[in-house]
C-alpha cells in the first residue's frame, strides 16, 4: 500500500478498493479550488448507494457551494467547534507521552478547520427523516435497530469516493450544538435533522492511514475476550 | 463500471475504489466456503480505519466461526427476522407495480438469509461501548452528535473491504430484537450493545448496482428544495 501524494497522482490512478478504504484519513486543511460539478455528482451517487433497513434510503443531500451559505456554515461551525473543544478539553484525559506529538497536530488541524470550515469549495450536509425504526406485533414493540444504521454508511461512501477522486473530508458533527441554527441557514424543515456535514476540499495534506489501535486489540474470535495475534 | 461475476474474477482484479462502492449490494446468498483468516484480518483491519469523533473508537469485533456459536445466532436471527418481517408486511404500503418484482426478490432474498444465517462461514458482530457524546459547558450540556456516527462508518468499511475480497455480506440488526439473547450468545458483557451483525460468505449471487433512487432526486443544492438535473 502506498500513500497517495497528490490529487493530481491520485486522479491518474485511482486506489484499489482496499488500498482507499485503508488511506482515506480526516483531512482538516483543505484547498479552496472548486471541486468539478461531475466529480460531485459521482461522488453523491456513491452515497446513494449504501445500504438501509428495508431499503427506505431515509437521507437527503444538500451540497452548499454559494459564498454566503458557506460562509455562513463556517460561523456556525467556528462558534460551536470553540464550544466543543473547550469542554472536551477539560474533561479529556491527559495524553501518553507516545501520543502527545499526534494529539497537538490533530488539535492543530481540528482548529484550522474551524477557522476556515466555509472557505471549503463545497460543504454537503447529510439530512435524515425523523423516522422511527420501531415496529409492532401482538407482544409488544420491536426494535429492529436504530434508524442511523441506515444513513451513517452512505455517509462513509460519500467520505470515500471524495477520496477517490482526491478530495479531503473530515466527518463533522459539533454543529450540532446550534442544529437549529444549521436548519435555518440551508432552510432544510423539522421533519429532517443534520446528521453529518462534510467539508470537500482538494487536501493540502496528504492522504494516508489513519492512527488507530492495533486491530488485534479490538477483536474477540468466537466469544468475548478472546483475543489471538495477528 | 463492470458487475464483478465472482469472487475468483475479483481476487485477481480488485475494483477501484468507486467502483467497489457502487457495486456493493446487501447479498443474502452465501456459500459456505470457509473465508481464509487473512481475508478476515484484512476486513478487520479496514474497519478499524472507520472515523470516530476524537478518534475515540468505541467500537470492537466479534468474529465467530465456531459451528456450535453459529448456530446459535442463526436461531436467534430466524426467529426474530420472522418477527419483524410478519410486523413490516403488516404496515408496509403496497409496492408500485413497476417495483414489485424486485421486492419479491429482495423478500425471497431475506428469508433465504433468515434460514440459513449460521451456515455462514463467518459472522462479525460489531458492539460498541455504551458511552455518551455528551459534554457540558457553563451555558448546558452540548449534542454534539450521537455515538453512532462513531461506529457505523466503520461498519461500511468492512462490508466494502469484504467486497474487495469477494465477500459478499448484508448488514443487519433485526436481532435486536431479542438483543440480550445475542450478547448471551456471544458473552458480550452490557457495558457494550450490539449494533450490526454481518454474516460473510462468497456470494452465490453477483455483485452489482443495487437499486435506489436517482440521486438527483434527494439532492438539493444551497438550499432546501433546490434541485436540478444531473
Amino acid at each position: 500500500m502506498t500513500e497517495q501524494p497528490s490529487s493530481v497522482a491520485n486522479q491518474n490512478n485511482p486506489p484499489t478498493l482496499l488500498d482507499g478504504i485503508m488511506t482515506t484519513r480526516a483531512l482538516r486543511r483543505l484547498s479552496t479550488t472548486p471541486i468539478p460539478e461531475d466529480v460531485l455528482w459521482e461522488i453523491l451517487a456513491a452515497g446513494q448507494q449504501g445500504p438501509s433497513g428495508g431499503n427506505i434510503q431515509p437521507w437527503q443531500f444538500l451540497v452548499v457551494r454559494d459564498e454566503a451559505t458557506r460562509r455562513g456554515l463556517g460561523e456556525i461551525y467556528s462558534r460551536t467547534y470553540a464550544r466543543y473543544e473547550k469542554a472536551m478539553l477539560a474533561v479529556a484525559p491527559p495524553q501518553r507521552p507516545e501520543n502527545e506529538a499526534s494529539w497537538q497536530r490533530t488539535l492543530a488541524a481540528s482548529r484550522h478547520l474551524a477557522q476556515h470550515f466555509g472557505e471549503s469549495p463545497a460543504i454537503i450536509a447529510i439530512a435524515m427523516a425523523d423516522i422511527s425504526m420501531e415496529l409492532t406485533d401482538e407482544y409488544g414493540p420491536l426494535d429492529v435497530g436504530t434508524a442511523f444504521a441506515s444513513a451513517y454508511p452512505a455517509v462513509q461512501n460519500l467520505i470515500l469516493a471524495a477520496r477517490h477522486h482526491g478530495v479531503g473530508t473530515a466527518l463533522t458533527t459539533v454543529y450540532r450544538i446550534e442544529h437549529d441554527a444549521v436548519r435555518d441557514c440551508l432552510s432544510i424543515p423539522k421533519t429532517h435533522q443534520v446528521i453529518a456535514l462534510l467539508p470537500l476540499g482538494y487536501p493540502l495534506g496528504k492522504f494516508g492511514v489513519a492512527k488507530r489501535r492495533p486491530v488485534e486489540t479490538v477483536t474477540h474470535w468466537d466469544s468475548w475476550g478472546n483475543k489471538r495475534a495477528r
